[in-house]
């Protein structure tokens, strides 16, 4: 468009150069843009102010409050790469203003459901004990040692939230031929079987599934909501997966009834990590735990490196983008990070 | 048809009656025909012999030599319920008569491919090692315990074998856009092509898949074919998913090769089962090991009963079976099978 | 294997040379074979008995009764690529004999069934009429030209047959999210609905379905099933598809329900073709007319060659062949061809 | 939220009631809210001044400069169901102020996509010119019939524009197993490969697409680019579909190209609507012609009425809308609309 060379602030933090800044991404930026870049922490607020009257568009999570955008009168977009909205964006005054506000959680989805997937066979099939039995000669072959096995063929299904966890959950879970039911208080009945999946109320999703997967990023309106008493209407033996915040969870309470046997689960998030080194329920029984792992492979990353730079680039061209996700400015207010 | 009521010799070992005969299978058997069962081990000559004269129907996976076909004149069909053939039938003579000779082998291929997305995601993420870890409080959060994971999606596929298991397999591997290619020597490059995979020379597949799945039922002419030398053909750090029998592998070289680390390995098979109490490879690294326990699930032995009783009904109706597999004279009897 | 060379005979008529037998069929087969052809009509009597003592592989429906088997000690196969069985073979004697009796009728099923998705989306939007009425100046538009038009999207579709062509007309349908139910006499329920279809009896279907496809092949049993009081039964402005064999219908009673406006129609086969000249209901409105035309396309063809050829290589191999389609012989020696 | 009654303006020519406002919408809208229908033309300007202080939602494409919108304090959204953007909106400052700006586009799309399948497979047999034959006593049967038909199995597609209906359209063409390439300039190549389509310059679109199907709305931009020479690059006989906008082509060598037999055509928008009755190309060969049938049946308008209400109710309950399609502010703004 005009010849003037936009100005771009790279400052992804808690992202770092391994996950969005390789080679072909910085060299690509620098032929692009005048492009400064801070890296390990949040960009200083002398840098951020200082860039202000010229910055075409930030990537990165950047506080960016009402005060801050009037004085960025070419900003275009703001690129959050680390893939859940913080409360640090003014995002109804962004979008005022015509400024794009995206996400790149997109690009997590597909390997935290393919996680998923593996954490519930897993569980199905008790494959963490039957490893661990064969390494100590205790197991047993065919029939004797499924006795307690099952699986997700034709299974009952139920997504805990069905934003791009679960909407990346479906095809995976499609040819199993499984019965997918969500609970999602912010979707309609409607848009959800146009989606097709089956609307479920809380309760009736928590005691019929025998696959329960915790999906729901946590608001202000969240916290704790999948407490004890609704732990306890799990179906006895069903297998739980919690792949999204812990912090939906009452977390003892999911740990306690995991623990008396009272359902099968996977963990990958936590109340707080890293995981205190002397949490006791590292060793409690009937859980498979990972540490975080389910989304942040390469895998991942690159495919927000390329998302970013697909919508980096239609953004200078002056088309719209096409690749990450638009913040919906009643609900990215009202998300809670850390 | 006519007015005479059929015989059914039930004669199903090693399967036993919770995973064959259940409550509805023995009350609908036994008002459809003149029932005789035998669990526990094969059944006996004196057994066998003095039904041949009646029986319509055999069940399970009694020995058929051409001497006893032609003393069954009134026999219709062997329903091996066992899932592989094994060289106790003259197969020729059984389709010469007209008999049909089925196997239930379709009603556990579901099961075992499922047992192998979960292996090959297992093994891509190193779940056990990761929930091993973090029971020791050693564990590493999202990129930094990622450093070695990798996904299927995208990942180029490679299938050994291409029979029901593989068959089975592909549609579980379809969302995640793998790149699926097969050897299979009894299998034309068109006929492959047709089912929506990729033919591929043996070295060109081994060498090439990020993930193996080794998938060969094992006969006359491919005893231990995946040798040492082709196992070193396995691209560094690939994963080994070997799901059929052992025997198609020198199954040392398996172990070894995975210990020292040159590619991941998840075995459900081996030469020996029970394997023996004090069997060495039990403490190898870098193996997921369960104990035979693929596809002998509750929800398997359903697909059996359903797929036999169906085809039953559809033989004693005078229609074609429909529901299990038909023998291919040729190949059955190249089969192996303990 | 042996190296005696191979003997075909190929005596495909009603094929001809355009259909099965272009310049590269002629040369593989020239190449791989001792052939002997003979087109424009079935191959006489002395070509036939001449070559059974030598011939291995049989491509057309040559008259294969009990004693030319005996006389033929080399037959491998017979490749019909006619697409429909006729009952001049004696399939179970040729079974006994491990003979291979194949057919090409799937690589006719698909354009068949693309003929059938645009016959019903014709009818559904009336897209003759409505072209008729353009041309001559007397269109309406947009919902007034569509007050009887609809949609197959989410509409109740029922098959009667369920062969090749039902199941290559399926996953046509699937993106439609049309309900799909099926009445064949062949096929138990619990087969089609593990086809993901829903079995229903013939009354049921006819009564229930907006869009019905008549996909039945004429046996000795079923000729003119379709009678009066059956298409009577079918829902008022409904669509009928008559693509297998008029013989199952009674044609005059569809055509006069159909011309009548009772339901809409498509008739690609007719008693006797050519249809006579002067045949009154030419001229029937409410129909859409074409001239045995759903399948025979060159890309038929071209599917018929493939499969033909593909397998003729594994016969000649000694290996189990894999694309056409192996009779039924209970089923097949009931077929009706003309 | 408050006690409040929302306000509701419904003035959705040229849509009617039998459109878009069936005896459930009236009801369940008068019910909801402070209801002001018309009907027949655009509600008149003091309809619109005196409803702007209290409207909290317009079902219409009501002219909606600046100076209107901030007379409008409490307007949460404007739901276009006429299902194309016209300019007399200023969709940047309702952007600016939060206000939805949707269009019930995507509900249209299905039927037209549906049409287009109709005419590709009605082009490629010659459909209508074979049974305008049979009429005739001209018919020729199977590949006599068949000499210049060709299939969309397997056929190279190409798609001019990939919005609403191009999206459509892919799953319908995916079970033929096309190799679907698309050119729209609004689009990166990133993003249509993530959406499983070929990105093709339109040159090479153009002349190498057996099927071209022309997808495109008209913008201030694009008006006639599909001229003369362009369709002369069209491939020999191709089969061209134009089903969005006359006016993206040149209308007139259209016509006059497909007269000659350089390819096939079907159209169903013209230039100018209704077409004249004299209009000399209504009698032009190889030219399937319907009257803007393709979209505007009474399943789409029920799909209309479906997201129309389903986002209502969100929008009233201060929830996101989720079916409806938003306006793309710089897009909107150059569409151009009859």
């Amino acid at each position: 468009m005009s010849s003037r060379k936009p100005t771009i602030l790279f400052d992804p933090f808690p992202r770092n150069e391994e996950m969005v800044f390789d080679e072909a991404v910085a060299s690509e930026l620098a032929e692009l843009s005048n492009l400064v870049t801070h890296f390990g922490s949040r960009a200083p607020d002398e840098l951020v102010d200082d860039i202000l009257p010229e910055v075409d568009i930030i990537v990165g999570q950047t506080a960016m409050p009402k005060e801050r955008l009037e004085r960025a009168p070419n900003l275009k977009a703001i690129l959050n790469v680390k893939a859940n909205w913080e409360p640090n964006i003014d995002y109804v005054e962004a979008q005022s203003r015509g400024i794009y506000v995206l996400s790149a959680a997109p690009a997590m989805a597909p390997a935290v459901a393919e996680a998923c997937i593996g954490y519930a066979i897993a569980l199905g099939r008790r494959t963490v004990e039957a490893h661990d039995k064969f390494r100590l000669g205790k197991e047993k072959y065919g029939i004797a040692g499924n006795r307690s096995a099952y699986s997700l063929f034709g299974a009952k299904v139920g997504l805990l939230g069905f934003g791009n966890l679960g909407r990346a959950l479906v095809p995976l879970l499609e040819p199993f031929g499984c019965k997918v039911s969500v609970h999602d208080p912010w979707l309609s009945n409607a848009y959800l079987q146009s989606e097709g999946v089956t609307p479920l109320e809380l309760d009736d999703l928590l005691s019929t599934s025998r696959f329960l997967f915790i999906l729901a990023g946590v608001t202000v309106e969240n916290e704790g909501f999948v407490d004890r008493a609704r732990l306890e209407q799990v179906p006895e033996d069903a297998a739980v997966i919690l792949a999204s915040r812990a912090e939906v969870t009452d977390f003892d309470a999911l740990i306690d009834l995991a623990s008396q046997g009272r359902f099968r689960a996977a963990i990958d998030v936590f109340p707080e990590e890293p995981v205190p080194a002397d949490a006791p329920f590292r060793s409690a029984p009937n859980i498979l735990f990972t540490a975080h792992l389910a989304g942040g492979l390469h895998f991942s990353y690159a495919g927000i490196r390329d998302m970013m730079m697909d919508d980096i680039r239609q953004i200078l061209a002056g088309r719209a983008p096409l690749r990450m996700q638009r913040a919906e400015p009643l609900q990215a207010a009202l998300m809670r990070s850390r």
